[in-house]
């Protein structure tokens, strides 16, 4: 394998500082979605903890190494979900923690930030207005920016979703996994890549917000003016060289699912499985309705990787007509 | 403490046998749930495995056992979800499995068993008669009768559920478990009078299915003649009076909620913490919406038993209307 900014030894490491209530996620074969989906489905379950996603083994690593220093402030942009991990990482440790955020961010997502008593900014625009913001306030008070996907700890943290795959046994085919920043991506595609190198790695993006997934198949970063996707928690438009760099090493391919088919995920995870998912959860689920004769037959790990939605929305969503495809 | 049937060291060896899919489940603060709540939740959640129940913890010490003898039959009643973790545990063991259940149990459980490659035999008739009918098909056919709640190994498999909630930190002040043939409470009860004694042992059964909460309180066994609840999992009508002698060992109280409860606790479960649980496993929450004052500033954890439901029959009990006391 070609370097990335990511090593397992570090990875591995990290695990040691991470809050154990966030670490060994259940990871099951979900037997009643394989009538609808044609394959053989795991679950790796990332919505079971204190703040329902995967973004906490990141703050985790972050927060541990910051407070070893002693109180201090720290910032960040999110989507919803690392604001409100860093914020609960944060609060343990006595951090003082500012999250900026898009004021069209899930109302769910924001009350979770403030009741982990946070400060929380918001921006009149979208995620990487957010992102400026808070590099802006990270400079002029001179505090720790945190950069989703770019900060290390961030890739390693989510990274140990990776190893978590690989020590469990049976074997598995492919790992279907959301493409956002590329945390997570970059992250288990590190492991995968590393430990079990058989295992395809699929990364998956709303075609709403397509500027990573463009920009891996041109193999330079392309950005784009706008996202239009319920699938807040990946529409980033501007993605990150040095991330962008590490998924072309790790990541087998990129896929863009369709918006009706990100809410036939949530749909058929809903009824067939019995999860609440956000939107961004359910872009496995949806890559494999697009493509069932690509995943036929094969054994699919997909990442649930968060849960907090707007209940509202969610109800709507789930609610409308007859899953497609069930 | 006084004597139960059960014992701690073999709880502890029960562990050795239940495969780890089952073990370890998520034991997590959900502070989303305390506004509404009035105290201090931790979830304890069952629904995250393959059979999205915890009853695999006691088939896989039976159907392990079984196995060990050599290839076998073995039948048992079942609401649904038990049938549908024999059935479970079974195949991957070669048993021949058998399950004996209402024809009025939900489709879904119904769909699962058969799914799971057992046979499935329906009575016209309730849980009770399911019994009647499985004992005496095993009668007839001389193979095991697994009987809920009687058989040592399905205590013992529940039991395991203790000693996880006495294993975590930081420590709570009560548990709130759902109460049908007892199985259930009279294993995690045992675990915690006997590690962790501080705990309020707290059982929660359905006004519409009163049986053994009504034993407990008068120290004998009555029986009632039909039940008239949505929570089909915990609907006897006969308590064994064997279980009944070990719950009035380790219970602390025993309470009964009104449909209306359970149905706001299913959706203050859904709203709140983004968890699809069946009628029984919302028994817990209920009770603290019944009754705020004796929980509030509590450190309470409900254990969420169970997540099969009809989907349709759940989108109605979640869709119609505000939450109670949201």
């Amino acid at each position: 394998m070609h370097e990335t900014r990511l090593d397992t030894a570090r990875i591995r490491a990290a695990r040691q500082v991470i809050d154990p209530i966030f670490l060994d996620s259940p990871l099951y074969r979900c037997e009643a979605l394989e009538p609808v989906l044609g394959c053989a489905v795991s679950i790796k379950l990332e919505t079971a903890n204190p703040v329902r996603s995967f973004k906490a083994r990141g703050t985790e690593v972050i927060a541990s190494r910051l407070a070893a220093e002693g109180p201090s402030a720290v910032v960040c942009a999110s989507a919803g979900n690392l604001g409100q991990a860093l914020a609960w990482s944060g609060r343990g440790r006595g951090l003082d923690v500012t999250v900026v955020a898009s004021r069209f961010a899930p109302a769910a997502k924001l009350d979770r930030i403030r009741a982990l008593d946070a400060r929380l900014e918001l921006v009149d625009g979208d995620f990487d207005m957010a992102r400026e913001r808070a590099a802006a306030a990270a400079r002029h008070d001179g505090i720790r920016l945190v950069e989703d996907s770019l900060d290390i700890e961030t890739c390693e943290g989510a990274a140990t979703i990776g190893l978590e795959l690989v020590e469990a046994a049976p074997p598995f085919d492919a790992v279907l996994i959301a493409l956002g920043g590329g945390a997570l991506a970059t992250g288990v595609g590190h492991v995968l890549k590393d430990l079990a190198p058989g295992v395809e790695v699929v990364c998956v993006q709303p075609a709403g917000a397509p500027a990573m997934t463009r920009s891996w198949h041109r193999r330079r970063v392309v950005t784009t003016d706008s996202t239009d996707t319920i699938a807040e928690g990946v529409a980033g438009r501007r993605p990150i060289p040095a991330v962008l760099d590490d998924l072309l090493v790790v990541a087998d391919d990129a896929v863009l699912v369709e918006e009706a088919s990100i809410i036939a995920g949530m749909r058929t995870l809903f009824d067939h499985a019995g999860l609440v998912v956000e939107p961004s959860a359910a872009l496995g689920v949806a890559a494999i309705l697009e493509d069932r004769e690509r995943f036929a037959g094969r054994h699919v790990v997909t990442i649930v990787c968060g849960g907090n939605v707007d209940i509202d929305a969610y109800r709507r969503w789930i609610g409308a007509a007859p899953t497609d495809g069930a």
